[in-house]
């Protein structure tokens, strides 16, 4: 029987000094060997970008003079490649990515640089979860890690199907006042958005993008939804794309060359 | 009887002044009234990326001393949501993204800024498609160019299911060498990858990643496998990640706060 410990590889999009990361590295020390690999600086809504065009650089970055972990100057997709090829002597059991300051959910997990660290590690074979805090105000991490440890627990035991990712979102409410573990789909709500249009001190205009989500469903299967509702939301998502329902309709349209 | 032209928004991720949106632009000129808003420099493997912590600009870009479209210093969704919240006097009907000069079939849709500009254009509920020549050398899009005419012109009649956009494939043969179409699915084959460990003039180690596809699975059902056997590719692709069928093993999982 393996008696070895499990390797869990920690990363994030806020950068390797953001405070979920730092919370979610204490409550996880004590699973296995815990490796971090993540941004120099902060990569929000990223996507699943990876840097092709300019060369990736490393450094060991410590917290009270003590190596916390290697800091890299790419986006999270970037960090799980190169710990997986190039840093690490041994391949990571679980990935984590986290823990984000605000919400991953719905249409969101499509821009998030935090799902995407955790897509990267299913595309390399190995159990993922992106773990978010939903608020940007006086995150407190204390629960939210708590979380991410009981599922890293769950997973290493049961594992995950390839290609599957969990992608969590944890309400920013005192652990007395969750009401439970939902298990959910995506939400679709659109973004109404607005490009704020602004002259900047040498007469040109610039803009910039705000937004808010409308039409959440009201079902606590979604997401956006069950988070409203102090639910933490746990859904699995996956990195193939395909629309397979709609593959008999685009067969008769009969395209030729 | 609506009688007023289609209005179609042009996009990509190799940059307004990429050979392969020019392609693109002069086809589908007949087909409506055509609009370009792109990024102002290359943006590949940008992923579903957007702006959020800086300002974007907006030029417009000439060719010939004519306007050509809109240069943003932004991503190619950046584009797509500031051509629609913002640029725009009227919504577009249609969104194609390309022609993108190399492949972005199987695992690559994940990372493509091409794909992104059609996914952004699918949640804002218009039908897209995005459109590549499977080469990075000596690209000829004269055919590619031509069959996105085609498939613009089918989808403007049959419309598109929200949330399902096209990514398309296009070998880098002559018209005369073209196989067929075929509707495939998104290939999961994976890639094996390297980062090449280099030293700097001035002693620092980076890292350049490179990579090859493996395992490409011989089915014409799958984009990856079809383009090899010289088949334009055309896959649903949609934006719920959500893996429905992994949901009810998940509820089994019995996680509790």
């Amino acid at each position: 029987m393996d008696e070895r410990k499990p390797r869990i590889l920690l990363s994030n999009d806020d950068g390797i000094s953001a405070p979920g990361l730092k919370a979610l590295w204490q409550e996880i020390q004590g699973l296995g060997d815990v490796v971090v690999v993540a941004p120099d600086s902060e990569k929000s809504a990223v996507g699943h970008a990876i840097t092709l065009s300019d060369p990736l650089r490393v450094w060991n970055f410590e917290r009270n003079d003590r190596f916390f972990g290697y800091a890299v100057n790419g986006t999270p997709a970037d960090c799980v490649k190169i710990a997986y090829w190039a840093l690490l002597k041994e391949k990571p059991d679980l990935v984590i990515s986290g823990i984000n300051q605000g919400s991953n959910s719905g249409i969101n997990a499509i821009y998030s640089g935090t799902v995407s660290a955790a897509t990267e590690g299913t595309i390399l074979r190995i159990p993922s979860f992106a773990i978010s805090l939903t608020t940007f105000t006086d995150p407190d991490f204390t629960y939210a890690a708590k979380f991410a440890r009981k599922l890293a627990a769950v997973i290493l035991a049961n594992g995950l199907p390839q290609g599957t990712l969990l992608n969590v979102n944890v309400p920013p409410v005192p652990e007395a006042e969750i009401a439970g573990v939902q298990i959910t789909r995506q939400g679709q709500s659109a973004y109404l958005e607005h490009f704020d249009r602004r002259v900047d001190p040498a007469n040109r205009v610039y803009y910039w993008l705000t937004g808010k989500k409308i039409d959440v469903e009201e079902n606590l299967a979604v997401d956006d939804f069950a988070i409203t509702k102090n639910m933490v939301s746990v859904t699995p998502l996956h990195h193939d794309l395909t629309n397979y329902d709609y593959l008999p309709q685009l067969e008769s349209w009969g395209l030729t060359p």
